[in-house]
């Protein structure tokens, strides 16, 4: 990851952060002033990366160790001297190109170019690339170039890297109620509507088929089948109880 | 968007941003104080999101007109007692929900829930919501809990909504209820529970989270929702008849 004039520290302190967040390490800074680290230092999660950051004097020197370095740019900027690529494409290359193909020794290293957050990437910074990519955005009207927030750019970025990459999350969808249960279920609730006179009241919604439909469509879990079991026999009990006269 | 409880102007300023580059206008800001916009609005580019910004006293209202209400959460937080789904995989869902299948009019008003930059969403926002999504990150050791930045949360959830352009589909059962009709339903659902002495038997199952995330697991349509509130109302009028002793 390459800022480039980047001057914001609050924004510099967001990159860091961003990378933290998906797991990238090696940022580098390009300014002709020395960079108030100090002030981004105070973001959230992000001292590692940043106690780790170096500074460079020009975009020759901070890529000079890359074998593919692509620009970011909003689009319509300017008249533009090299491919260009939407985000989830270029990702793909990127990831294609850091792998190495069949060939891990052949990895590239890639740099990413961010410009500044006023003007972006010079055309000199630009020749540095061997292509661009952009976050394909609404076009507003009013608006000559769309740009996105330093951070936020970073951070869709680095998301769109890992995407495919990151381990799905276990879907934590509570394990199904088998069918025995769900039919177990709709027998308790047939009975509450018999019992509460629902089914001479609502006699169309009655059928054991349209209970049947009704309680399929909870979709509920093995615990959720429990939990309504429990509600639907505690109404039986009490249905009889107050009959009792109780 | 639904924003409960963020307490940095700064970002607040930073959600609307990311709206406005990725095409989403309606942000609604839950908090118990005047929300500062004024300070929001210097943000570059959100003037028109934020102008059009509401603020709701609780969470309850924010999502009343909502027929899917999805939580935001750093995944390890706490002992979940939602559906968990990756972001990619939750972007598809909620597109499809959007998209409502095959028929437009049946498309669901989503509600995208990010809670305080601190202390992400209570149990009780959580209970609002049918399912919670997650954007994957890296683990590091030393953390509890990884979090991200709110405004670059926001802009990578955006950016995977619009991602793939056009909605990719799933069938729906039906126009699914708004929240205000699920509200209703766990209300008198309660009501049958505390009738019967099910809290008193069940408590642990009786508290009023507890028995919304009940209601919303089971995902009902605005037509189940109604026939529910039919069965328990039946269940109300019976228990009072028989009360009577007759």
């Amino acid at each position: 990851m390459v800022l480039v004039r980047a001057r914001n520290p609050q924004n510099i302190g967001a990159v860091a952060r961003a990378m933290h967040d998906f797991g990238f390490g090696d940022l580098r800074v390009v300014n002709e002033f020395a960079v108030p680290f100090e002030a981004a230092r105070s973001a959230i999660d992000a001292s590692a990366v940043l106690a780790a950051a170096t500074q460079y004097g020009d975009v020759a020197a901070a890529v000079a160790d890359c074998t593919l370095v692509v620009g970011t740019t909003a689009v319509g900027e300017r008249a533009l001297a090299h491919p260009l690529r939407a985000l989830r494409d270029a990702a793909g290359m990127i990831r294609g190109a850091a792998a190495g193909g069949m060939d891990e020794a052949a990895g590239a290293r890639v740099a990413l170019l961010f410009g500044s957050e006023k003007t972006g990437l010079s055309n000199e910074e630009l020749s540095f690339c061997h292509w661009l990519l952009t976050i394909p955005m609404q076009q507003h009207a009013e608006l000559r170039h769309p740009s996105m927030n330093l951070g936020q750019a970073v951070a869709v970025c680095l998301y769109e890297l890992v995407r495919d990459g990151s381990a799905a999350v276990d879907a934590r969808v509570g394990e199904a109620a088998a069918a025995r249960e769900v039919e177990r279920l709709r027998e308790l609730l047939t009975e509450v509507l018999e019992q509460t006179e629902y089914t001479r009241r609502h006699p169309a919604n009655s059928g054991a088929e349209e209970v049947r439909r009704l309680v399929m469509r909870m979709g509920v879990s093995a615990v959720d089948a429990q939990v309504w079991m429990g509600v639907l026999r505690q109404v039986l009990w009490k249905l009889r109880r107050a009959a009792g006269g109780e």
